[in-house]
């Protein structure tokens, strides 16, 4: 049983609610939403990070922003707006080490972005 | 001439400290700065916003996160970290509409993110 949690989350072995899931590509509400729409875009495949991703998974990135583009008009926030983010290393914040992109929105968001 | 800032940057004829240009991507230093290292990175194609991008935009999408990914390494930052940024629409914050990536790192970045 792999010790990452999104791993997990994709194998079905943790609990989460699952927004999109399709052969490439599972998304799930954040556990801890910091927005009324907070979800998280993961590979099924294990990348640690986006500084750990290959020239070859450009394309899995540009579906994975697709996905959270079609995604915020599922949410119903296309229109009001929404951000996209994806934190690589330590002083990013980033805290599962499997490569993830958060979509929030349903609010206004400040800037700077952290 | 257009009236879109970032298509005058990609022109020449808006001065901008490039960093990084090919055929698809230009990115530019941010005029005001959030981070050590905030850079951004168009499309020299105009589209608005990530709302208004098309599923054949993937892989330049991809490709700009890819780019991000490799002026993280240049600028020393991806060790320590750095957030990637996407803003869609009023509520986010999205100030010029023809869409753009922000690299951000340099320091320790909060969360939330805005």
């Amino acid at each position: 049983m792999s010790d990452c949690l999104f791993c997990r989350i994709v194998a079905g072995e943790v609990p989460a609610k699952v927004v999109h899931q399709d052969d490439e590509v599972v998304a799930f509400r954040d556990i801890d939403p910091k927005a009324p729409t907070h979800v998280l875009l993961v590979p099924r495949r294990h990348i640690p990070s986006l500084r750990e991703t290959a020239d070859a998974d450009a394309a899995l990135l540009g579906r994975m922003i697709m996905i959270a583009r079609d995604l915020a008009v599922r949410e119903g926030i296309d229109g009001s707006g929404y951000r996209v983010v994806i934190n690589s290393g330590p002083q990013a914040g980033q805290s599962v080490f499997h490569v993830h992109v958060h979509l929030l929105g349903g609010r206004a968001m400040a800037w700077p972005p952290g």
